[in-house]
């Protein structure tokens, strides 16, 4: 079972003990840690956690390295506690083999994070299916933090859904741009889902957790470090389609997660700038190095729609079976007439949902195909209709 | 025989009347024409020449193409006295089969060059081989001009010859940038080179023309046209290396070169600029279709470097025999010191040689490997007496 946009839905989702565990294991253990990732895959999470989180001789497969900082770190948490402070926030914590789970995760193998915190409306696997990752310098320009706006506000309006790190510089504009646009933004933080960091984006922090999703793999209650800022990078990188670095200097964060993202078969991607530039000059790195030159959201958006079953959503379908559907999302879906366009206002007075949770619904169905947005009204996609009967 | 460097030089130069017919034919030919150049090739020039030049029926491979605009263009035309016209300025006329003659345009097929009219002491064949074009767009930013001086400096100092067409904006700025760095420079114009086009480049063409190398497939007197700026750009495509654009809208003639180039299996090399600026879209398009990302000197340097035969004179040595060198450069050569340095003033005075045509002798043997350059002086290149015994 799991808390989906307000509501419990029946999933084939872990079980209780196994949720727990990991729930420790994302406190004790620090962000894409292969050792215990591997220990997790070969004897499961909660002897894992059971054998990290309490008192007693280390177990043989961690021999060779201490056990004793897991232990300090697990020391007066409480699991349950903690889950349900985030829960009564309206957050979860969505593990590996829950139906939330994005799977594209699992690419990370053994640097797989444990699981995710996660606030929001929006359904995290849905919206990680069609995001973008749109990353950069925080000491960008007025140009970077332009580009980064325009890119962001231009895929929000094609669907797709702009991830980013919070960050000042490009990755606030980025998330701003997308908001500007009415359109979908996740945040992946280096600290907990409880904490708005850096303290100078707490306001928009805040609006991403309520009109889009935040995201840890860190415990509420932790801080970010330089570490896990770089590890945190990886998840931006294997979460989305592709990386759009906008403006880096050389040897900077956001090109370690482009440069992840390649490695994980992503596609790469870098607006160039002025030559003359410092914070230009590792985008041109990158773009040497082979990753594509992007100058606006549609080329990005040709790119990231080329890659996996869908090249745009009218033209292949819904990538997902109707009847998979969460309720709530099915509920929308239905409130939309067969002909014509309606407005979110509309939408939520025949579904009988809140405006901005029909709103959130509403993106979930355009990434996966089921409806269309045309300027601020939606209808359902071309061949929804058709899809509805087979899948 | 050839006039090369003011003297006439032994060597396996075309005959007499073979270059008197090319004279001829590059006044009543517009360049790249396929067709005429398909004649020539199957005819021989003499015939070609004769048979378009004077009055009487058609030939008749010319059947089904008007020869009268051909006759019209010869009438009055009398080669020898145009031929001593440009002689007496300093200048030849250069054909296929002259010791001077650049062999790469040849993979123009019929569309090669009749000839090339040349003004400049420096020897052809030995600057295109290590030449590079940087061109873009007229109406350039202060940016474009920028980067287009400092590229065209530093391919200068590293001893490659820059190439552009004498257009306003960039192609101005990439002529300027290697004379202020006392570097080598050739202009191809799209008119005849006893024309200054654009007219506010006049003194900029003198100083080519003094200093460096003009050149042209028209015959003197002609002026520029539309389509001879378009074909004109091919014949920069095929003399260089590589082919930079720094800056170009959509749809501008320096993208036209730039595809030429890579349709000749030259290098082809964009430097990238802000996807705000109108004047980066065309480069940003080229780079999108593969052309290589350059944002400095020893970028494109070490890509044009990698093709042919050297990547460096002094690692892979001279390109060609030191006994094929012209008597007036193997003098230049034979006046550098076994070891150490010296400056162009000594060179000048110990060889007996104007400073100026010193200079020009000297880039020529940097350019064949013989010599290298550091600061304001010159020595004998590593590798270059092993090879003046073998080569």
């Amino acid at each position: 079972m799991v808390a989906v946009g307000g509501e419990v839905v029946p999933t084939d989702d872990v079980a209780d003990g196994e949720r727990l565990a990991r729930v420790v294991l994302s406190r004790i253990v620090e962000p894409g840690d292969e050792g215990v990732g591997r220990w997790v895959r070969d004897y499961g999470a909660e002897v894992v956690a059971r054998d990290l989180g309490r008192a007693g001789p280390a177990p043989p497969y961690a021999r060779g390295r201490g056990v004793e900082g897991f232990r300090g770190r697990a020391r007066g948490f409480e699991p349950e506690r903690v889950l349900d402070g985030i829960a009564a926030g309206g957050g979860r914590f969505v593990c590996p083999g829950d139906r939330e789970w994005p799977t594209q995760l699992d690419d990370l193998g053994d640097a797989r994070p444990l699981g995710l915190w996660v606030r929001g409306r929006p359904d995290l696997r849905l919206w990680a299916l069609r995001s973008v990752a749109v990353v950069g310098a925080r000491a960008c320009t007025e140009y970077g933090a332009h580009v980064a706006g325009t890119l962001a506000a231009g895929l929000a309006r094609r669907g797709w859904i702009v991830a980013s790190g919070a960050a000042y510089g490009v990755d606030s504009a980025a998330h701003r741009g997308a908001l500007a646009a009415h359109g979908a933004t996740l945040a992946v933080l280096a600290c907990g889902v409880d904490r708005a960091y850096p303290p100078g984006n707490t306001e928009l922090i805040g609006r991403i957790a309520e009109q889009g999703l935040l995201l840890a793999e860190l415990a509420p209650g932790e801080h970010p470090t330089r570490s896990r800022f770089i590890l945190r990078n990886r998840v931006i990188a294997a979460l989305t389609r592709g990386t759009v670095v906008v403006e880096a200097a050389l040897r900077s964060g956001s090109l370690s997660t482009a440069r992840q993202a390649r490695a994980l078969g992503r596609i790469t991607m870098g607006v160039p700038g002025p030559v003359t530039s410092g914070v230009s000059d590792g985008v041109h790195e990158l773009l040497r190095d082979g990753a594509e030159v992007v100058t606006d959201a549609a080329q990005v958006a040709e790119l990231v729609g080329r890659i996996g079953e869908e090249l745009g959503p009218a033209r292949r379908g819904p990538v997902t079976a109707r009847d998979r559907l969460p309720p709530s999302t099915a509920r929308v879906l239905e409130a939309l007439p067969g002909r014509g366009s309606v407005d979110c206002a509309w939408v939520a007075r025949v579904s009988g949902t809140e405006r901005d949770e029909a709103l959130g619904r509403l993106y979930e169905l355009q990434a996966l195909g089921f409806v269309e947005r045309t300027g601020g009204t939606w209808r359902l996609a071309v061949c929804s209709s058709e899809h509805s009967k087979g899948w």
